[in-house]
């Protein structure tokens, strides 16, 4: 069995819409932010990082949004990883890059306290993120395959994440208009089935 | 021919390290950041994002650390990538949590200038990069196995990775003796003869 901590807001539902794909049965357990329920000690047990995604899995809990995304198509879907190594290659390039880049970029908008203490900093940081966001939607843009999906003619574990990022540009008043791939890759994936899954059943915003 | 274009105080030296371990052939190409090398036109035609490391292959270039080190281990050397699915996904959960969370504090103290415009904002970023730093290596210390490698009895994609960052902790005066764990991985890496072949080769700062 599957248990999937996720908060809808997060970068969590990346893991549920490739659950869906893979049509896995699984239990999903909302983290409530609002109640900080990912610092409480249950979770924390769970988790000691306090993030979300977090999977259990028979045979132990795997964190990380990259690291559950591989172990997923290993064991239920190696369909999802390109058979050619340099195009897997090319798409775990993408993933590390939302993950270490564009993902950060974004969290500097809402999570400044994680790096600096002043609220002078945080209010810099807030200002500077719509800027840093845009400029690795740009680089994807152009970097990536839209064939029509980021690696080539087929979805692979990078797509259900590069969606979920895209998603909260408009968080950041970023208008994607300016972004033709990558809206079209949007709405390509909202008409996934998957996506509609885990949107049904509340885990993605 | 692969050729792996690096800086000898960045994370690249990771990448050098994992060829010297598979002992492959590689022509090393420094890339100079005081002369800005790395925002050079022709270093941008390779890699757009502007950094380290970039691994020239036959079959195109690939950037990220983590999407190099899984593509050596699938075409030079499965056997840096643990058998049983779930261990592999641990290997894979610590090196994205050394990508996006780890490395991500570190950069704090030298490059607040990626993700805030104030000079204010730096100095409060610098200041506070040593307890980020310090937080997410206790993390590690607490729950790497370290029997002696960070997973299990074996040499991984993650040692290599886990051994150069946990190095850079030094420069923000963090006492890694207060990790004995990480201390010792440390000592066991630093006496591998591909550690040693990278740093007499100037590859390894």
């Amino acid at each position: 069995m599957l248990t999937l901590h996720y908060n809808p807001l997060t970068v969590a539902p990346v893991v549920a819409i490739v659950m869906e794909e893979l049509e896995l049965d699984y239990t999903p357990v909302l983290v409530d932010f609002r109640a900080a329920q990912q610092t409480s000690p249950a979770y924390l047990a769970l988790n000691p990082k306090g993030r979300v995604p977090t999977l259990e899995t028979p045979h132990g809990v795997i964190t990380e949004t990259g690291a559950i995304l591989d172990w997923l198509a290993a064991v239920h879907g190696p369909h999802l990883v390109p058979d050619d190594p340099f195009q897997a290659a090319r798409m775990r390039e993408t993933m590390y890059y939302l993950a270490s880049t564009l993902h950060v970029n974004y969290a500097h908008a809402l999570r400044g306290a994680r790096w600096a203490d002043l609220e002078t900093s945080w209010a810099d940081m807030s200002a500077k993120a719509p800027h840093t966001m845009a400029a690795s939607l740009a680089y994807l843009e152009g970097h990536l395959d839209f064939a029509p999906f980021a690696i080539g003619t087929g979805l692979t574990l990078a797509d259900p994440w590069l969606f979920v990022l895209t998603g909260f540009a408009t968080r950041l008043n970023i208008d994607l208009a300016q972004f033709p791939n990558l809206s079209a890759h949007q709405v390509l994936m909202n008409d996934r089935y998957a996506v509609r899954a885990a949107r049904n059943k509340g885990m993605l915003a």
